[in-house]
């Protein structure tokens, strides 16, 4: 076999099956997916995945795909498990297909996620416009490229963790997201930390894990 | 004045006073303190803090002083207000500094901490031998340098939140913590976050916000 | 001669003469400063000046020296020349050095200069709370160092021209001013440029032109 | 909606709209236009805009298109409403893209441009013979990649603000632009601030900030 | 001609002919291949070949393709001239490639070869299944992207020598396999050694020179 | 405990206990030095080790102490029990310190050592001079600061695994080392691998684990 | 017009004139050579010149098309009129098109070129077979990428100036010419500069300059 | 021995012997002088020599000491055996140990050597007040650290080879060396190339080469 499968992880960890897609053939993730049904999962997130993969999945199995963050979900059951709610902010409209990827990992791991997009620090009114849904947040993902500032200013202004995640939008000096993840590792404001650049799926798993702390609904 | 001391974040944020001490001589330290008590703050953090500042403060005010993690504590309350517990873990005896001041600053924020330090990757029945305690955690702190493996094998052994801290311990390619902080930035475990290299005042501070998630004592 | 003195600029640019402090020895600062006098000038400023060199300076000449920014002026004229208002602000109070040295800069060539100190982005109320001062300035001068995020927030805010300044301030993956710079660099803001790291000079001396255009008081 | 327009920036900051045309498809540039338009915007400038969304937009609005900087304008207005002059400087032909993105940026922010192009300073004659035309900027921006000396050299013959650009143009060491950043950073010359690697916009946009002060023709 | 061939290698080193394809035009490879021929070698490894490549040379001569890694064989002889074995690891499935360089390589020098691939250490279940493989090594290869942090923990548990092969597998702050390298470099376990990123042939080639001390089967 | 002493080690790996002096006060490093004796230790290498903690030391313990290389060496047998030999070769004399914590350690470790100092290859006759000694090796440690060019030449002329160590010795563009890592990583030669920036300890370590394959004397 | 052409370089540097291919369209290039021709270039020298340029241009005028290098040669006189002879040689066979580029420049500018190609430093006997044709050159030549230690070999061995060349070839820690760009600046050998990553030209130009020194033929 | 001495050197290249004093104690250094006395020398050059080095060895052999550009020579004749001129010229007044290694490295190889200091590119009048000088030069040593655009500025004035050396001098974003290094690997002008950050022995030592060649005075 090309991968080992962990039939524990699922009993273990409490959470949907998972597969990163990047860099599988659409035969391996169909056989991947079909192996995890076998043993009895109903609920698999496949992150990273082409449009052509998806095509070829869903000839043999029902899969719900997003093309923009490329996310493929199969049998996602609709139930929210945490009370708290993860607020997802980006900086800007480019920042979306990694925001969906943490929105859509958290969705499929039972949590209520609202969305604030396109309210970066240069125009600050964006963003102070809507300090009541921040406020209400019990995580909030700050996603951003270029400058990376959100996270900073996000951070200051709430009392909950927040999880930066550096995107790769951006160019010149930007580096591929360097800028950002530099800025947001500097953040002077408590509470925050980050995962790797675009890393949409670590920031949403991570907030569902602290959304779920202290109870289920 | 040379700091605008921010009059409502012991109120806003419910949570002791900090005063980040590089860069700040003896006396702007003691100035500070004493403004902050003066406004009736009963517990105040002071991070990277000189032994010559703390003899100075100490000649004023009752100071407890910890050397090496640089930590000067004024009117710890000992009360633990979270029910969790949160464990620092470190690679080597040389982590000891930057775990201190995050297993120290978590306690001033009222969390029980538990210490497991030198179980470093490179001879794992050290980590094994210690599963019951890193399975009891809340969350966890790992703090490594060099190549900064701890963080990816605790993510994968536990299912809470891990938040990972690079150090700057190390020598050649190294680079001041730079290898940590990549490797930890790539962990392929779900559920681990980095903060900056030496921050161990920052994981303390989120693995407190996490760990009173949930309900006081 | 050590040194090639630009007896043409004065009359050139109409403004003070700069000496460049670091790496002259006490001796040469002295011998620049008498040949600069010795053709007329009344008006010098010497940058990156120790201690040492200014103390050996005042046993022959009257010089005002500021030991944070080092900075030492010889007959220093108070006259103010230009009609709007700079306003120096920094995220933090390390950032002091750098500041002084843009603020007297802009001072010495004849510029109103207005601080607003300790204003960084993770406590928004503090920078909101000056805004008025903000809106006043014809030119911004941003000081910041860790995330460099204050000059996209003061960009944002304000319709006139922003000169960021990343200070070295900081540690870990702040890599001695880089994440500040490249924060920067990669502004969303527009009327965002930036000057070389710790460069308050720079700032100050094009803070000076800008404001200078548009006629005297 | 995927972006928050700023329905205030036309009104607070007096300059047309601008949108960054990168990484936009021509559906959602022409509905951004649109909705600017609906509100009154009567001049539009689209950045980074692709050949196929020029032409997906000209079929339902009338688009001036620069296919070299890939600079669209929506009813761009021809008047000059400041005094001075702004001279956009290149090293070589290769900077003409990004040259361009400058110039006609200022041009439509109601700004006089002369170009002056392929002046490098491993010819020193070339810039020479045209420094009559420098001396009479209000403003210069000096756009060049490789060895980015021409802003030095610029900055050291004029006593006008230097926006200086660096180019992503090179081969080998020039490692994208940031040969040419790090030199302008660098500059000794007094007066030179720098804005991101190839970020003509950047540099044309701060330009008539400056070149807008003191007053209108 | 275009390459000097070492007529003396196959004698001198008593091992296979190799030739490095990347880079080379299909013409040139079988070109390369045949003139070893004519002087007697009876085994060629051909590495970094492409497909277009082996079907051309195909044409010419048998010769035993495999896509994944993209290693020609011609005129492979079975006979295993080692007494130990190899074992090569792999973190996850996406290091196929670069393990099946190794092992081809090493199983063309004529070692014994075993296979323990997806045995990353965020999941350290998978690894300690598989110990007694491990034990039974007399070199283990370990191949890893991402974190790396394979090399150590494996390193840790097995008393022989550890030679690390990061990949460059991964994304965002994996820089192309950077992350990986830095990490196996600064790896705390002793006996482990690292080669080029992405060099399978490097590691299987070193691993049959250490696995064939001591003598043969 | 400030450290877990692996009581395990001395006998899974029939080697004597090692202690990573650096960053360890002269107290710490006694105290485990007596704790290995108490339990029977009869061989302990300390690496790192400054002159004082040697002082420190040598009051209450016998110890060789090399103070160029730094290191201390407890109760050394000097049986040799490997058969081949080692060759420890430097590009120049400034890598001495690392080559003696390579030649030290792989002696102690029961290993015939013969040095080979100060043969680089800007003068190539004083390597090939040497050949006779490099032939006979049966593994070779190339030491080498600035170009790192050592370990390639070597590699091409040795059948045997070459162990290549980049020492910090240099200036201007070699980097603290990196010039020769990334020579090394490089290297065209077959057989040759690389541990880190100055590790002389991990390179004599994995010599003798190489030299001790294929059985005792 | 697009280009300042440099009329007076011809007569100022007596050499052909040179166009840089890269970035132009084949209809400027085209442009370019007939201006030149018109004003009595003879002798005309196109690097960085694609396949599709060169067709186009052969369509008007003779164009001497070299399509490894990617030079183009207009009108060239194949008179040597420099005494000494210029030796290029390579690590590799993949360094050829970076070579060619070298030893074309340097013929078109009338001088003699021996190549002397593959003789890279891991078979140190390729070059010591040729060590008579390095010792007759006047200036050498030393293309290699990966390690780039040929330029320090080479340094060693011959008395004249060494112009480096470091190329792109290589994968992984090669960096696309760092690693031999490094190697190169840190040589240890005497009478060795640096030229940029896949600068042949440079290299070729300088050469000629050197061997034209001491007079004509 | 700790160092092989070179005895057929001084025949070879019939140049003067070379110590590099970095990392060498006086003892060394004054051993080797002795030893290189012993079998002939009668002009030794020691570079980067501690003033405490000079002392030392000035007990026991006449020498000729230099502190700026912590140079000794020991028994220097004075004869020019080269017919042409070099140039040294600076950027700056801090650029000056590092020219002065270049220039009396030349002299003592036995060359004219001409001065050109503090005629960086920010003020060009300066050096093109000295065209005439530049212009007789066989070859220009052009010295810079910042933005090291100088080289490229000479390269463009005149015909003859340029030796670019970059010095560490700077701060913030000048990376030791780093800017200077890459402006000059990028420089557009023919007939530059560069030696290591700091190296202005190896820039001497190639201009004296390349000065010598076409005969002797
Ligand atoms: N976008 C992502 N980035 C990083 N890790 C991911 C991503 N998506 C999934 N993963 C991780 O990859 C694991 C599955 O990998 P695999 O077994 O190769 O399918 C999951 O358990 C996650 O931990
Ligand atoms: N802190 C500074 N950073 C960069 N440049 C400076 C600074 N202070 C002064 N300068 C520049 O240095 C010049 C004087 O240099 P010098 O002739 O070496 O004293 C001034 O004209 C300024 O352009
Ligand atoms: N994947 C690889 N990476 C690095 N070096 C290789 C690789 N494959 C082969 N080689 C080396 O390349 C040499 C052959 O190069 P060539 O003469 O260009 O075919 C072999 O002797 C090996 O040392
Ligand atoms: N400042 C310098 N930088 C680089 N190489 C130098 C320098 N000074 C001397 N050298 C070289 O060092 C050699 C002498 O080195 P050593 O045998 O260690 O004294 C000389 O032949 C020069 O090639
Ligand atoms: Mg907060
Ligand atoms: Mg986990
Ligand atoms: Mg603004
Ligand atoms: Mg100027
Ligand atoms: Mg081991
Ligand atoms: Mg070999
Ligand atoms: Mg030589
Ligand atoms: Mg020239």
């Amino acid at each position: 076999g090309y991968a080992k499968i962990d039939h524990h992880r699922g009993i273990r960890q409490g959470v949907p099956e998972v597969i990163y897609g990047q860099g599988k053939t659409p035969e391996q993730i169909l056989g991947i997916v079909k192996a995890m049904s076998d043993r009895g999962a109903e609920n698999i997130l496949i992150t990273r995945m082409s449009g052509d993969a998806a095509e070829f999945v869903q000839e043999s199995i029902a899969l719900d795909y997003h093309p923009i963050p490329k996310i493929g979900i199969v049998g996602r059951c609709k139930e929210v498990t945490a009370q708290g709610k993860i607020v997802v902010a980006t900086g800007g409209t480019s920042d979306l297909a990694v925001a969906e990827e943490a929105a859509l990992t958290a969705e499929v791991l039972g949590n209520e996620v609202e969305r604030l997009y396109d309210v970066g620090v240069a125009g600050l009114h964006r963003l102070l416009a809507n300090l009541d849904v921040l406020m209400q947040a019990k995580v909030v993902i700050a996603v951003a490229g270029m400058e990376g500032a959100l996270a900073s200013v996000v951070g200051g202004l709430v009392d909950c963790p927040v999880i930066a995640v550096p995107t790769s939008i951006g160019y010149g000096a930007s580096f591929g997201g360097v800028s950002a993840l530099l800025s947001m590792l500097n953040s002077c404001a408590s509470g925050v930390s980050v995962v790797n650049i675009d890393n949409g799926f670590g920031a949403g798993y991570l907030a569902s894990m602290i959304n779920h702390i202290g109870g289920a609904v």
